[in-house]
């Protein structure tokens, strides 16, 4: 792992990284993330889920097209043809609350975290922004990169209890 | 406080809700969000700020142009004509780790919670990107509301430990 | 006031058209389209839709972040704070396929058909995204103002068989 | 042709289908659209344009522009490097109204055909919007594929008369 | 005229400006620049705008288009209602080349500098794209306000020979 | 170099070049602008800059985050996948102002030249705004291209003094 911090030019200015000699390979990324809330609030949204899914359906959407547009959003992250993303919302009982995980694949010359951090941190926000009226006091946390495979910097699997919590 | 799910509508489908009659107030959202690192990690960003700010600056920026797109993210969010957003960085040694908060304001008809929140998001995750070469166990928690101020739902106030976490 | 630029126009070159005089009213339009299909795609879709309602759900939410984008995507067309928008999508086994229907509300300046034609739109598009790997030959069709109330030019109702069909 | 509507997962959630296993061959789509009109509002875009082209002409550039954005618009549309897109928009006096006509084509992994039709719906939504201070009653139809090749689903033609009409 | 960068915080930190408690009032600004050329590249252009208009029909398409998008280019701009923006696009035999003039109002609490000088620098990076291949020395020039008029600030008037040039 | 607008196809109008049969090699380009000003408006920037940075940290950074989005602005621009984007911004005590250089470098079938020219432009734009409280009489000049290398026209490199200017 390099030891410095890449985006930074020689006199410490932000800059993107040249990404024009690395390999395109196969870079898969997991990200997961939390949103805590109240257990009726948490009941809410599952029933509402068990009729037409709606809180959780433009929860997963909203990661989707956001992780498309991760490299808008975050300034040195490089554009890329992402060629999947997928969003996983599941209920956590014991939370209580919905614990989101997205997966993010390219073929391409930089890595997907970024890209599935996004849409998880998105999701997060769209489940926040649809059940605020009820509980504004639910909270976010646990955003983290599970696992990473592919790219010259080798492959990456975070600790099961999840590192920073 | 609705007792309801306001986004979904008769059929439980999703739906932005219609904000037309409401009154325009000015209207005030605080939020925050924690990124937590390695001792060395913190070390490395504050020292390269200590010298151009720049890990710190640009997550501000980003911050800061996310919060304006915040509508084009959450599906269900109105557009809206933000007055002002700032953002404020501070290391938090306990963590050890970065304390972003965000203050967005708005003279309109809805609140501006979401894009308080949606500017710490993607302000901590500008930090994952430029960090994350050497410390990929970082982790974004503690996103969530402070203080929300003006509009017909009246005030509000986080506890001090934060709920949720 | 510049002498020239207050003849552009004049020449039959294409520009915004000033509304900086026109009343804040509330303007509402309705817009309607249909996606035709073979019967079985159309079964598949709803059969899908009674356990998640996720072709349905998916559209509805694409038309409703391509509204809030319109000006980004019609040239002339004036930036607006939408108040509100709704999309409704049924099916019509006499096509057979699905009818979309979009209501836009603004108070403001211009009016909101252009968003309401855009949601309308958009979502017939990602219905054919969707289901076009079983279809290829749907069409979209219809696609019409049906309705639109405030504003100077005054209301509008369109024919009930709609016309240019 | 799939049997089943590849966009939905195992448990009919909606995701971006997986691409990163699909060759990269040339890919060519051809999608069409009509806007019908009065003969009148007909007479006043192609007088104009025999002026200044600005109709047709701002309604070209806003499809080429909106083809570029396609995977912005459709939530499950791949990103993809466009080699080449072009608009042709011609009288046709039998409607009355315009004939739009779209090519897309990229060298990659998944098809064309929603640029296409992004292109051409864009491109007849700014036709309305540009004349529907004289004409509310325009309507956009026949939104199809006309012409697909490349890609292992393999070529695809339209009948003449066109589906779903 | 304030002293000091507006957009600094106490720290020194970028923010954006809290405009709040400024006034809604009529604000309009003109700006301008040029794009000087070889004399047959002037040509070629004027003569394909004889035609069919299209590079500066194009330019001037994609000038209003991105003063649309100013807030979302430049960082700390604040997002507005455009109510006007206007393009005007003319031949200059002595530089060679051309000079394109904008033109841009809200009513609002800030001003429409940004928006007008972004859409000179849009127009004239356009026509620099679409000339290119006959002449890649092209350059733009004179980017400046050329008049500004609304707003506490009080109105201003540039000098006719421009500053800074 | 080609003696035809190439953008324009046989009746006149403006198309996207088709690059799909060119070849995917590595093509850089460096471009560069100027910010001229009153000599205290420069001593105010850099002596924010010796504390913080933030005019021209936040103008490097609008610089690139506007790169990747050229083809968003610029119509014809071809989507590409940028593999570095780096910007410079140096003081000019002889103008007084501010120099922008851009260097910007993919592995794809077009030339980067228009997102090299779209970074100085908006790196100089954000320059303005956050100056032109103290200074409206700023002024944008000398936006050229400095040399490109890569692709089947050949490589290009302008002359010390710049043309144009």
């Amino acid at each position: 792992m390099s030891a410095a911090l890449t985006h930074l030019g020689a006199k410490g200015e932000a800059n993107m990284v040249d990404v024009g000699d690395k390999a395109e390979t196969t870079r898969t990324a997991i990200a997961e993330g939390l949103v805590s809330m109240r257990p009726e609030t948490l009941k809410m949204i599952l029933d509402g889920d068990a009729k037409k899914g709606d809180v959780l359906g433009t929860a997963r959407i909203a990661g989707i097209m956001a992780a498309k547009r991760t490299h808008e959003l975050i300034p040195l992250c490089h554009p890329l043809l992402l060629t999947k993303i997928s969003l996983d919302i599941e209920p956590d009982a014991t939370l209580p609350g919905l614990k989101v995980t997205a997966l993010a694949r390219v073929t391409g010359k930089t890595g997907v975290e970024m890209e599935a951090l996004t849409a998880v941190s998105v999701a997060c926000l769209t489940i926040y922004d649809m059940a605020k009226a009820v509980d504004r006091a639910m909270a976010i946390s646990g955003i983290r990169l599970v696992e990473k495979t592919g790219g010259k910097s080798g492959d990456y699997k975070a600790d099961a209890q999840g590192a920073g919590q």
